[in-house]
């Protein structure tokens, strides 16, 4: 096969637009559109319409469907003819909370270059890498006035919130958004130049643990050494999830663990990876985790258990001689396949009901759960995808893992029955969820590239495919 | 010896001014004293004042003496003769400030009388438990012309933030201040009804642990299970201070702890403590602490270790994925003799240090410390303190221990070589430092009678131990 390259009418296009994208791009991050804060809904409902609005300028018709929380904007071009196949392209226009603001550099809605990044909430997860597709569909309608294949767009404004409504909006449409395959830019690539076709997720359970003592705030000394403290309680409660050696420790918690295949973690350990480059990038002496594994390993194929937020008593300045009533812990468990959020939700209920000292009471409320997801790394999509990469940034992608959850994948599986691409352009120390998140400028421009070649590619695969006999 | 009683002309001088003495009192606590509000300067200064002229009107010479931050007043009596001993009385006009204001079912400022009690800021802390100590010496020289002690009175404004200014003040005063004795009453009876010695206070070591383990807060999906999590890693630090059955398990921290004497462990046993009843009042269903002790005896005679703040990562509403950056736990330690606050700061300090796990950094500052304190339980002023309680209230006082801190009653022990009666007339339930503080009245006119009747006591009891070769 031909060493694959961005078709010409293609590049030329892009490289006259490179500007425009970018500032439409800017725009786009400009609306604070942060799902979890309900003073940000108009915020939301602004940046879905201009997902809608970018799609209809465009050539797709677009609709904005209203769900119980924020909406879900659905673009459809549908012209390729009847032998083509469909595309379903995802992506989500919700951000996550932007705070501590007093540490962004520049603020987080006001996109920024600077040293090759545009910085801002949103950059890379996902606004970015959800627009570069839009232009990426620009760029053929207005080269060629048509598509390679049939796309849908379905961007959602729930992601960071767990992407609540999302599965009952597959389900109640799936016969409307009915594909061949999905593709979603929401992930990192390896290294600088080094594009990447991830292949597994973590799925997630997100539990709030609360602790409640007496029924107020007490006087320390007054009370102190009877009454049982609720953060102390927490903070044992949340020491018993790990045994001494970092080995999670809640019963049954590693039940259905399903191995990875050698052949995958094989490749993984020939992957340039460095622990003393991950420890400067973080800024630690060492680095810690379930014994027995690689960095890698740990950080892809294995679950944990993390603290992500913790709250008791007396935060301010100074001293304060407070017994505090209530204590809590957000304690979040990635998940890795075959676990299931449910499962190990009602585990962890179970055990932190079972350590829970007496004099306390303890609630073990879930706030969020995933599936963990590996894709199957066979099929036309897959193989557009590669080839896709390797022309947009010149060299054949590696096979990734990610630690993080995108449970939408599983959902997209599941329901619509469709394999899924995950073809991200974020890169490490990317700040996803922190201040200064950023996406950089040749990733994002890539990116468009890289979408763009996907359509011409995945016609050829699924072609090709056909003609021997595999599905498309 | 014959049981003690009031004496008669005092009882009769008392009866016929008690309702002066509540007007008097009344008009002490219309004066928002709170010496943690720099807007209330005035006020801490009209309050001196008004102890003063106090002092001033019943035969006291009184100076007002400024200090950096609010003025003491020192009132002395020295016409009992060369053989009569000399007793300090302490106590403090400043109060608490009496936020949240809407809480109050009368005025903060607006003393109102409902039920027997003394509602206003400040009654029961410590401006009403300092004013019957004046009738009481307003009596004895109405009555005789005379006090059967010498007598100086110490009144500060600084009790409530720290008495920063108080050491520095005893011991550049010492000569002036010298004293065979010091009466306090600052502290509450065991009940209603059952008067109360308060012979031992526990001290404090107050710290602040911060973790920190990256550079930044980062993704729990991306970075979770290789960089160590310090929310978690504090959890785990917090936990190893205890051991399984709730004894402190720093390394060195009982050495130095001295025990109680038998004959005052056998009295508290006596004490109608109930823990049901404490469980009630706190809304709890059950206690807890180190094992092999009464609840009485953890509050009042074993050391503590609470965690009174903690903070780290997300802590707003819903599910934020984030590895947290650090973590913050205060963290204070009750002390009881003869343990040193700064000792115990130093063995927590290297226990943290030891148990911290590689991957984050930990450092433990000191917020504040103050030293335990125990009565000797012996001598002339103890036995005219048990008398007069009995005399003014009907039995004999009841042992007690405290388990919060009153820093000064150590300064003045070591600076003055004096020892200390802690005869208070508060009752359980008091709000302090609450809403609502009210004094009862019946404690109030019967700590006057008793005070009045201490005078008498002390002299008697000074003389006898003089008789037989003890110091006064």
């Amino acid at each position: 096969m031909n060493a694959p390259t961005i078709p010409a009418d293609l590049a030329a296009w892009c490289s006259a637009n490179d500007a425009r994208a970018q500032d439409e791009l800017f725009a786009f991050l400009r609306i604070p559109s942060v799902s979890a804060r309900s003073e940000h809904k108009a915020d939301c409902a602004e940046a879905a319409q201009f997902v809608a609005d970018a799609l209809t300028r465009i050539g797709f018709t677009a609709t904005i469907e209203p769900t119980p929380g924020h909406p879900i904007v659905v673009g459809e071009w549908r012209k390729a003819g009847p032998d083509a196949p469909t595309l379903l392209v995802y992506g989500h226009y919700d951000v996550q909370p932007a705070e501590p603001l007093e540490l962004w550099t520049s603020p987080a809605f006001e996109p920024t270059v600077r040293d090759g990044r545009i910085y801002a909430r949103g950059s890379v997860d996902d606004k970015g890498q959800l627009y570069l597709h839009i232009k990426a569909l620009e760029a053929h309608l207005a080269v060629r006035g048509t598509l390679p294949v049939n796309v849908i767009v379905l961007a959602e404004g729930e992601e960071e919130v767990g992407s609540e409504n999302l599965e009952q909006f597959l389900e109640r449409e799936k016969t409307r958004l009915a594909c061949d395959a999905v593709v979603i830019s929401d992930s990192t690539m390896f290294a600088p130049g080094i594009p990447s076709i991830l292949s597994s997720l973590r799925g997630m359970a997100y539990l709030e643990i609360n602790v409640r003592g007496a029924n107020g705030d007490l006087h320390s000394g007054m009370y102190g050494g009877a009454v049982v403290n609720p953060a102390m309680a927490l903070a044992r409660i949340l020491a018993t999830m790990h045994d001494a050696d970092g080995r999670i420790a809640i019963p049954g918690f590693y039940e259905s663990v399903r191995p990875f295949p050698d052949a995958v973690l094989a490749q993984m350990r020939e992957l340039p990876f460095s622990d003393e480059h991950l420890m400067h990038e973080v800024g630690v002496t060492a680095l810690g985790g379930e014994p027995g594994y690689t960095t890698l390993e740990r950080l892809w194929t294995r679950p944990t258990c993390e603290v992500n937020g913790m709250l008791s008593g007396y935060t301010g300045e100074g001293a304060k001689t407070v017994l505090p009533a209530v204590s809590m812990a957000k304690v979040s468990f990635r998940l890795v396949p075959d676990q299931d959020p449910a499962v190990i939700g009602a585990l962890v209920q179970a055990h932190v009901e079972r350590v829970a000292p007496p004099g306390v009471t303890v609630t073990v409320e879930n706030l969020h759960g995933g599936r963990p997801w590996r894709a199957d790394l066979k099929g036309p999509i897959i193989e557009a995808g590669k080839r896709a990469l390797e022309a947009a940034f010149g060299r054949a992608p590696v096979i990734t893992g990610e630690g993080g959850s995108i449970p939408v994948v599983g959902d997209f599986e599941r329901i619509l029955g469709a394999p899924v691409l995950l073809m991200g352009f974020g890169l490490p120390g990317e700040n996803a969820h922190a201040p200064d998140e950023w996406i950089s400028v040749e990733n994002y421009l890539g990116g468009i590239r890289a979408a763009a070649t996907l359509l011409d590619e995945y016609r050829a695969a699924a072609r090709e495919a056909n003609a021997i006999g595999v599905s498309a």
